[in-house]
């Protein structure tokens, strides 16, 4: 304890004298972060160094002496006074209760992370995107786009539904089971997404029934844990990009490495694409906007218990407004360390 | 329109024609993306090129013939099939009412903002970078260490008040007032960051009714328009990072340009977070969390209008849990195009 003190009392005569250099080769006493006599201002600042709950106003004087120095004309004065200012950070970086010392990094979920650069991959960890957004912030063409670009798979709601026909057809064929469902094959429209519609549903709710394994369930919900099953195997299988379907909690639940990302942009901006892709009015547009977010919204807390959209449940939240589809795919790239191209 | 419905029929043959080829190299009739005979199939590509509303379940369907393409074998093929797939998504994005061909960028939005690729930049525009954060995320370490990684200026409210305090001074000094707030120049310290403890207002507050500017305004809005001008002025002359503050609006509001970052993360992890850093309790800890995020959001929500961490306000949300203090920096930095050193 005393000799933290001890420390803390050579880095704050360190600061202080740092100030009075940068002072001197700026030449104006507003330059100045303390104007107080020597003692005194040594003094407050080993109290801000150990009282860790104020330690962050450390951090603001030190800010202030840096934009100071930062403004030296004197090549050489400026150079040697911000060594010396980046030789204090890395002492108070040393210290048991300096900012920045607590970091707020979550293990568990940072392991899951593949935009992680300081995380030791397995060989066969794959890199899987996962995609939520809301309507009309064009995230299924930036998904797609990205998928790409990247040259992996992209599965939205219509391919998971044909995979799940498909697997079912192997498997009837396999079980000489035949059912209506084979031939409605090229029929990929659904447009009441998860109440019904679900042709899929059909052979695989009579083969969850065979195996005994969701029983109970409403079929929506065994077709998510169908789902699900699905998303986990081929996250092991291949890279690739996946839109919605609560697919970054699937894997983080089960523990399969990846990158959450959701869209959105600014209502107005919204409704506008919506009226301009669809040719509705405004009215149209905004009430199909509000019904189908709520719709995800609701799908995404019945399966998950989290808030769509809320910042703290995804990794990135990106808004396309700023961006646009383009764009957003390159920031994306850039951010996942997988843009090939030198940046503009 | 007649030309149109010319062009998709094209269009349509060459991508049943790509399925055919594909299945054909990959060997499984569960890789055909189309099973009904060609004439059918053709027509419904056509009508879902044509009917833009259902568009993008082109776009699904294009998908499954890429991700099946992707699993051939033998490289020629692959290679051959995937430059055909190229070629008609090219064709795809010249027709008029093709998936992905009404972007969602808010062209004022965009050019506002600096990581803006595209964007050509006046030579006086400076990279002011905006961050706004939730109490315990760490989002002032990963503004201040990004500053310092990024050698540019950092802003919170205690250096803000620092500055406005001395630029007070400066100007009592030149009119010969002489007031008890230079004499506490040291004294950054602030408890109450919004409604009270502003020893700057005094000063300030006297100033604006000398220039009968601000008249019949709050000491906190007065204060709010005086900064508001500092944050402008500022972002005319140096690149910088500012925190909070509504600074993001405000820059929007006069048109200056910038990058908006909303750093938060999981309550559970702020929490825990706190309680480290300033060693309280849980109940402590998560009472005085919940005090400050409501402050903010009401601060916000007075000078904006704006909902407070809402992702559809920023350009860039991003969760600090998933990639603590020091990863966070990398990927803004990357990101923003920033980043000096080659990825790991």
């Amino acid at each position: 304890m005393k000799d933290n003190r001890k420390k803390c009392l050579a880095i704050a005569e360190r600061i202080y004298d740092l100030d009075v250099e940068v002072y001197r080769c700026v030449g104006s006493s507003l330059g100045r972060a303390f104007t107080s006599d020597r003692r005194t201002c040594v003094e407050n600042l080993v109290n801000l160094m150990i009282e860790s709950p104020k330690g962050h106003l450390l951090r603001s004087e030190l800010a202030m002496i840096s934009n100071m120095a930062r403004t030296i004309r004197k090549k050489e004065d400026r150079s040697r006074l911000m060594r010396e200012y980046d030789n204090i950070l890395k002492e108070i970086a040393t210290l048991p209760t300096s900012f920045g010392r607590v970091d707020i990094v979550n293990e568990k979920r940072a392991r899951l992370n593949t935009a992680n650069l300081h995380q030791k991959f397995k060989k066969d960890d794959h890199m899987v995107i996962c995609i939520g957004r809301t309507q009309g912030s064009a995230g299924n063409d930036i998904g797609f786009a990205l998928a790409d670009s990247l040259k992996v798979n992209y599965y939205d709601v219509e391919i998971f539904n044909e995979v799940l026909k498909r697997l079912e057809v192997e498997r009837e064929e396999a079980y000489g089971i035949h059912d209506h469902v084979a031939v409605d094959q090229n029929q990929v429209v659904m447009d009441n997404k998860y109440q019904k519609g679900f042709e899929a549903t059909h052979g695989i709710r009579r083969r969850l029934k065979e195996f005994n394994r969701y029983h109970g369930l409403t079929k929506a919900d065994a077709l998510f844990f169908y789902l699900s099953d699905l998303i986990c195997q081929k996250a092991r299988e291949e890279d690739f990009i996946v839109m919605g379907r609560c697919a970054d909690v699937i894997l983080a639940n089960n523990h399969i490495p990846h990158v959450s990302i959701f869209i959105t942009a600014p209502f107005e901006q919204r409704v506008n694409r919506i009226m301009e892709v669809q040719g509705l009015t405004y009215k149209q547009a905004a009430r199909q906007l509000k019904l189908l977010d709520k719709k995800h919204e609701r799908y995404f807390r019945h399966y998950t218990g989290l808030k769509w959209g809320a910042a703290e449940n995804y990794d990135i939240c990106f808004n396309s407004a700023s961006y646009g589809i383009e764009e957003s795919v390159e920031i994306i790239e850039r951010m996942l360390n997988q843009h090939l191209h030198t940046g503009s």
